[in-house]
């Protein structure tokens, strides 16, 4: 989870790396010490903290784990009705984070204003435009929730405590600064007063991450409810059906008005759910950059383009239209009557499996077209990329483990009603679609766009230095392919230095070089409809699709149809409470795996 | 958890960086092409698989996260007593992977001894002496486990199923193999099939991870039946006390010995739980070194030196030795009656109070040491010790949620018992305990080897490229410092190609260049008494201590001495199924972590 922080390298000692591996016919020519006058003397001790970055990072994280973890059992507190905890120490206990996230957040611009004219180092990869945006989005949700929470607390004032009525409102004093700060600060690469930033951005990560956590608890707590309601409808009186209330003991003044409040409430949370996860990661990829050492790496600015994926927004926009239709079917027939519900269960199956087998099949397609034209990947540092993947796989496994719960209930189930059985082929697809996506999406983030590789290839003999021709390919190795000549001129001097020390442009390198210095061209194999513009159109087809695929999927799970409760076979193999442990453990990731797989997918579609 | 494996770059991409930052009297002299003849031509294709180094990790990590889930599930369902599902369905489940693991080792070793004369990289920092050493011990114990398991399915074979009896012949077998392997092959760092390689390897992890899961479940129902035992002793009614029984339906023939067996089976169960999680971060490290490129770092030999820690040492064993008082103490009293258990728990409160309180002011001591002779860390890639810290960190979570859920039942709880007022100062000391401690570790493991630095001075000057003195520092700046000169003349093609590439010399370099380069050594401002061997000796009784005292602390959770079983305050605020939900989760992380900062502590007083 923590990890080192990696090439603390200085300028000097990337510029001294200059053993030449010289025999072979395909070898460098030999470096004529292309100097670059303006690139930096390292100020001394400028950039170090008093405490090295390695245990300034262990202090922080052993910090925000230890408010984490006591967040947690609060919250697991209130949960089983723990004697003596209610629900207004956690509530304290959350807006007391928040405000100490707060104080340290104003500090931090203030600091950042004062400072302004200070050359800041920026992470290009981290709080893409599309984050901010879609973050803004669900913030302004955030907010109305605040503001139905509020009504809702003014409503049963009487039989509340008063942190009922701070938290809404402290939270969304909290949603609009951090958004504000997110929009300016989520690039930084904070070099100095390393040791107090890391403490408040690893506090900024974990009070977001509470306070996922306790959406998603109280999102949890109103589907059991609810299942357990329709339970109750259907007649099940032998499973332990014990509503888990927390509805205020008095009566709300105009009754009707806060019905719709409650209702109007979790409509909203799954926005809000969403909301601090992302925020988390953002800050957490602030986190993670701390002390960074970059070079500044020329990003290619992501464009949205909709021409020529009509197939694909077609396809996506039918299976999103289907999607609605199904989950407002569903919401309505299940749990009235005993064939109802089945008729809904039947009707989800039949549709989730098409459409999880047209979104393996794009997938397949694309790692397919990837396969063929055999290109190594960019593996370089990028704190914001290695996070989203590592996301993609961990947050799979919650879904991969209700699957296999399924798989397995239906394989020991004594006996089968008609609709268990398209349970068994649907949690099979959930597992390998979701293992074909990722290994998609994987593949995707980490190829360069294809604008960068042409680049390169123009920029391969002649690498200009200082305005001066060299004929060297020094900066090019150095950094990324073709990541920093084209800026050779209007680069700050601290991000210069760093330029030649980036890892990880190996095999493309040695590929280019192939082809380039041993005067073989390596021939592209692709099929003649699969090259260049074509192979693009398609590519971007399939993300297209995928993209509105996967919001697709987010809806079910997010807005109550949840077959996994519904289904009732698992429930009577593992026995209710333990499976609704796991679902209600699991769930969250799964519903989270969606929108992240969403977010990367729109970003994968940007750069092809 | 999955982290890209880094800087594939080839030979030549980092021989061709040299852009040189020039200006400023430290910079390095110009490079005058120092080649070294015999540096390899990169193999066309040689070193690349058909699918790319991050593709080939995700579709092997999804593969183990699949396998691994569906473990997890079917423990699940055996611990919950699902309909259907039977012990024997769980044991058929890990046989199989087993096998499957059996089989996988048996070729990659014969393949490995049919090509034993081509040259093999080898991560000098994996699979250290003591760490085969200590696994080895644990493998003679699971194996005698295996036997007394495989005596206790003889005695009730009536009414076992027989894989109850092929599952310890299988394992006792796994074992053997496991370690042979692990002896032979913790060190590679495989380059060629690296798709087939990589499911082996992580299929392995998974395999043993589940065992790991295995054997924890098994301890924590027997845990969990004591307690529960202990409880009707003492005429607690009221809470739900049933016992969650496996024993066979039948007799078994000679009932003292089956009598006997059942016992020892459970005190030699922890042993087994650590060598499975030892055996399993072993071959994590060997996956995650899958087709690295790899500086040939000489590693220095660790030395086991006895002498001048007579302080530490003698303070450790006394810890060690009223450990096992107490524990004895503890197992005799608990349960009898109430005014013993509490004067049992008194006891070891007051014990573990001590204790805690010295380590910490051991660990603070260590890290004072530290702070005082300023020194940046060496934070050059490393699997293994990224492992190492990130495992200290994430299971200290564990001990930390335990007792976090102490402090809020202290808190909450209507009625206060003297003894549990002791459970306060001892739950606030096992977190901050475990925060320095791991700080000292990561520091620790972070800073080279005393010898080493100097070394480095030695070779600052003058470095021999193939024989030829050249005025560079480029070898040693390119390599982490000093890893990589001394062995310039008999280091191996493929190793020396990838010298010049390393990324994380930056800020030792920068910092040792200022003090030879720019005139001016730095002062180093270590009181007397704490300079060279004086401040080694010390630092050295400090690990001698915190190692023997972790061991000690291993002792009692892992042998049944579990106040927060027997205290039962937390029991009466979260409810007695969910703080032993909490506890059973969280307590195998909290004792690998005692076991695991020992295994480190060992490291770091040999490299002191």
């Amino acid at each position: 989870m923590l990890e080192g922080l990696g090439s603390p390298a200085s300028p000097r000692a990337a510029a001294s790396t200059s053993v030449v591996g010289s025999s072979g016919p395909a070898a460098c020519p030999p470096p004529s010490a292309p100097r670059c006058p303006e690139s930096p003397v390292p100020r001394r001790g400028g950039m170090r903290a008093s405490v090295p970055q390695k245990l300034a990072e262990t202090l922080s994280s052993q910090y925000g784990l230890i408010v984490f973890v006591a967040g947690l059992l609060l919250l697991l507190a209130w949960a089983v009705h723990a004697a003596g905890v209610g629900k207004s120490d956690l509530l304290c206990f959350l807006t007391a984070l928040m405000l100490l996230q707060l104080l340290w957040m104003l500090w931090y611009v203030g600091r950042s204003s004062a400072h302004r004219r200070l050359f800041r180092l920026k992470d290009t990869h981290a709080g893409a435009g599309w984050l901010r945006g879609s973050i803004t989005l669900f913030a302004v949700i955030t907010i109305i929730l605040g503001c139905l929470k509020i009504g809702y607390f003014i409503g049963f004032s009487e039989c509340l405590s008063a942190t009922e009525g701070v938290f809404p409102v402290m939270h969304a004093v909290h949603t609009l600064l951090q958004v504000y700060f997110l929009w300016g600060h989520a690039k930084d690469i904070i070099q100095s007063f390393k040791t107090l930033e890391r403490f408040g951005v690893i506090h900024s990560v974990f009070t977001n991450l509470l306070l996922w956590a306790n959406g998603v608890l109280n999102e949890s707590k109103h589907q059991l409810n609810e299942h357990k309601e329709r339970l109750i409808t259907l007649g099940f009186g032998n499973i332990t059906t014990v509503l888990d209330d927390h509805t205020p003991q008095c009566n709300c003044t105009p009754p009707t008005l806060c019905t719709a409040i409650s209702h109007g409430i979790y409509y909203l949370y799954p926005f809000n759910i969403e909301y601090q996860i992302l925020a988390s990661t953002m800050l957490y990829v602030l986190w993670k950059n701390i002390g960074r050492k970059v070079d500044s790496h020329q990003h290619q600015k992501m464009q949205f383009k909709s021409d020529g994926v009509t197939v694909g927004a077609v396809l996506g926009l039918t299976a999103l239209a289907a999607t609605i239709a199904v989950v407002v079917v569903y919401l309505i027939h299940i749990g009235r009557s005993k064939t109802k519900s089945e008729s809904a269960l039947i009707m989800f199956y039949l549709y989730a499996i098409t459409l999880l087998m047209l979104m393996g099949a794009a997938g397949l397609a694309g790692i397919r077209i990837y396969r063929i034209e055999e290109k190594s990947l960019d593996e370089s540092k990028n704190p914001a990329r290695k996070l989203d993947s590592d996301l993609l796989v961990g947050t799979a496994s919650g879904s991969w483990l209700i699957s296999w719960g399924s798989i397995l209930a239906i394989l020991c189930a004594e006996d089968h009603p008609r609709y268990t059985w398209y349970n068994l082929p649907y949690s099979i697809l959930v597992m390998v679609e979701k293992y074909i996506q990722n290994l998609f999406i994987i593949e995707s983030i980490h190829r360069e766009p294809e604008k960068l590789s042409e680049d390169i290839r123009t920029l391969r003999v002649v690498t200009v230095c200082n305005g001066k021709p060299v004929a060297s390919s020094c900066l090019k190795s150095g950094g990324v392919a073709g990541d920093v000549a084209p800026r050779g001129r209007d680069m700050p001097p601290a991000a210069k230095g760093n330029v030649c020390m980036r890892e990880g442009c190996g095999k493309e390198e040695e590929k280019q070089e192939e082809s380039s210095w041993g005067g073989s061209p390596s021939p592209v194999r692709l099929p003649r409809f699969l090259q260049g513009n074509a192979k693009r159109k398609v590519l971007r087809n399939i993300a297209a699709f995928l993209f509105l695929c996967n919001i697709s999927l987010w809806i079910p799970p997010a807005f109550g149809c949840r077959p996994e409760y519904d289904n009732g076979l698992e429930e009577i193999v593992f026995g209710f409470e333990p499976w609704i442990i796991v679902v209600n453990l699991a769930m969250p990731f799964s519903i989270f795996y969606r929108m992240h797989a969403a977010a990367s997918l729109f970003e994968v579609y940007c750069n092809i």
